[in-house]
């Protein structure tokens, strides 16, 4: 409760706290994600990187991740509505380190839910609005790709009418292993902007606290990414983390419990 | 080529024909299916069915259906774009049959693309525009089901803002067979409406010509079904459809190929 | 009623024929209308052209036309739900001529809303979906321009997550009258694929016919028109009819009611 | 800037500055709005008043408020794309009160794009994603009111799917000033969710700070307003604030420019 007589983890408050647009974490995710490697312009991806965060071991190393997820709070009940319960998203990930971790920097990523979007800012991740579709494996029939070697699968990303991204992987053998970057915590910047006379902008650095991590087997192979050129100004800056080239592309199922974030002191 | 240097399969034509919005059958199909048997009354199903089809020997056998689909057309092409290869839809199927043969007919029909729904059109089936949303299984994490005992899968229809129709299946074992609406022809009304003056209605009873067809393995269980009261006006005559019983509920992978259509003559 | 106890304008046929998506004409329609005259290369636009339509004395002669629509049946009933009732269009239009009357061709059309596009199609109008946005005009503020001296307004048109066409005009002064390619009956191609085996296809010459025309004031200025060079393979055609000069554009209030077609005999 | 190489108003940071999803204030907007006075059942109302805020001179007058916006941030450049600038908005307000200032609080508000339900939650505003419709005037043609005696408007609220709220209103006269609940500030809870270990919810009421307010001539009516009963569970409070009575409805434009917020201290 926040108030007394008005209550809610979010707005709307309301009377019982029950219309609260975001229940509290944990929320648990279940999804089915397509994910190609890539190498930005080091230089690039370190002038994505706030304050305390620093290249690491492998600088350019990134990553574009489309998934298609589904979620449910402590008590499932959002899994009784399909409609509320699933979201696509698509993001870009930058290899990155505070103090010795691994961690990974995302820069961009676009959901096609608004309860994902806020959820987002909430944690500091920088999730926007797009339209965002990703080939289903089918195990009958000519419509649709096998999980096994030759299966294709595609995704897109359009964002106010306009493509930006596409990508294709073509499935070559199970991986010993999942994508590196698929497999550290992501670190963001929970940002307050500033409303009232005088305040003053918050940017606190944080990363994600997750458990229940299950990987699926791990399908890799040939990769193909594009970052489109005609965008919008708002996106110019995304252009600076297109590919200088593309690595394994991979096909796989993912879960994980999200429990909230832990600060990343300078 | 349908004019002297402007062709395609439909509308638009154009010089190439290549803009055609329909590519010519056949057309693949693979897709997810949440299926619900249940029972209607006989007299309101008989009321749904043209001259030339009749209840047959189980009158009031029903089915609501819920698929989210991938199609792709005889050289695959659509594959590469996922947002133009994959629709939801839901349908209606009542038991019938024409001189002996056992088909079924389906009443109403809702897709979420226009591709198949102007396609349904060409065909007799009558599709209109719904927003359609159908649990994904999951194979790891608690944020889906699995395709194994105790699974629960839902589906949802919603028209012009208003929800219509909610299913949900709870799996119990695998079924020795399909379910028997799901594997015979579906016969539909060929009907071109007049626009010309004096021109005469036309509607011609036709079934579909199917083959590559193929079932994953089919589980059933416990099915709940509701047909909403609250209804626009043009959606009156579905009320007769709503369920007197509701039987058990499938959940599987299915695939065909269609091919075009046969008359059925009287 | 087309049978016995099944009955409807168009699909789907129910007891009642309330279940009819299409109600049948006549149909009226009150709209705001932002259109750019343009010019097209003459032999790109001859070949849109089906055989009985020339170019006719002003070869090369074009429009792009944005639209937000509102329409309702004989009896107004739609009004009452603005879901129901609003779309959105995009449309190019080339002149043309039959045995001397002057009329347009409408090569492209796309609609936000499942009912004007498979209307379109009954009346041999080539709708596909698109997303189609346009500027309203403001009346207070600074977030709209005026109808007037230096108003400014913009449209845009994505199919499939791309952006296709966009347009704007800067009004500079009220139009002594309509422009013309507004004023003339559209000529279309209700084209019938074949379905059934032998069937022949069907492509019949046809205008729509139209009273209750009204214009409000049209206000005319400087225009700017894009179309897309970057699209899917079945828009390659469309390239041919991009603007190779850019003429006035147009801003106006336009009605009519639309009662059905009649045939252009050849 | 908020950090060394890294900037921008809000998420996503860049090292530009240009990618932050929301520009900072002033934004100025453009709007038409049907609005119904109604009354709720005081008590209820009460109930959804933060501390601070009391029912103040008119305990159980509420408002229904469709609107219809453009946007644009100083500059003016997303008038350039109307998909960009357009939004639509559904909310309530209930009279209420601060220390002698009238205000009124908005329990629920929904819009149809992600830029402004997350501009919504900075400022404390609690927006959701809703389908939003709402008849346009027409000044030609059968399919839309005039705007004078006799013209009636609509406007629907749907929420995943599911009609939430229906309202319309029949022109009768100009009135003499603007409804009252629609001249007074907004009063709002920003609320920032805990995310880190130990951290406390925060809860800060304010009131927007506007400028540039514009009305145009007014028009009143008679009025209908429904809120649906068949809500999702996180909307059972929301029956709390269905109508006991309904007033006179309301069509006009609206401008304003919003700046900031200003605390109310308690």
């Amino acid at each position: 409760m926040i108030d007394q007589g008005l209550s809610g983890y979010s707005l709307p408050l309301s009377p019982s706290g029950r219309s609260s647009m975001l229940t509290p974490p944990p929320w648990h995710f279940s999804g089915d994600i397509l994910m190609v490697d890539y190498r930005v312009n080091p230089e690039a991806a370190a002038a994505f990187l706030p304050p305390g965060l620093s290249p690491g071991s492998d600088p350019g190393a990134a990553a574009a991740v489309f998934a298609q997820w589904q979620w449910t709070s402590a008590d499932g009940a959002e899994l009784a509505d399909p409609q509320r319960a699933q979201f696509g998203e698509f993001l870009l990930l930058l290899a990155c380190e505070f103090r010795g971790e691994q961690l990974a920097r995302c820069p961009y990523a676009w959901v096609d839910r608004s309860v994902p979007l806020v959820r987002g800012w909430l944690q500091g991740m920088p999730k926007q609005f797009g339209e965002i579709h990703q080939t289903r494996p089918a195990s009958v029939g000519r419509a649709g790709p096998r999980i096994s070697p030759g299966g294709r699968l595609a995704g897109s990303l359009s964002v106010l009418g306009r493509r930006v991204a596409e990508a294709a992987v073509t499935l070559r053998a199970e991986a010993a292993e999942p994508p590196r970057l698929h497999t550290v915590p992501l670190a963001h910047n929970r940002v307050i902007p500033p409303w009232l006379p005088d305040e003053k902008p918050v940017s606190e650095l944080v990363a994600s606290v997750v458990d229940g991590v299950e990987f699926s087997p791990v399908w890799s192979g040939d990769a193909e990414l594009t970052l489109f050129d005609d965008l919008p100004a708002d996106l110019a800056d995304l252009r600076a983390l297109a590919p200088i080239s593309v690595g394994q592309g991979h096909y796989f199922s993912y879960a994980e419990t999200l429990h909230g974030g832990r600060a990343l002191e300078s």
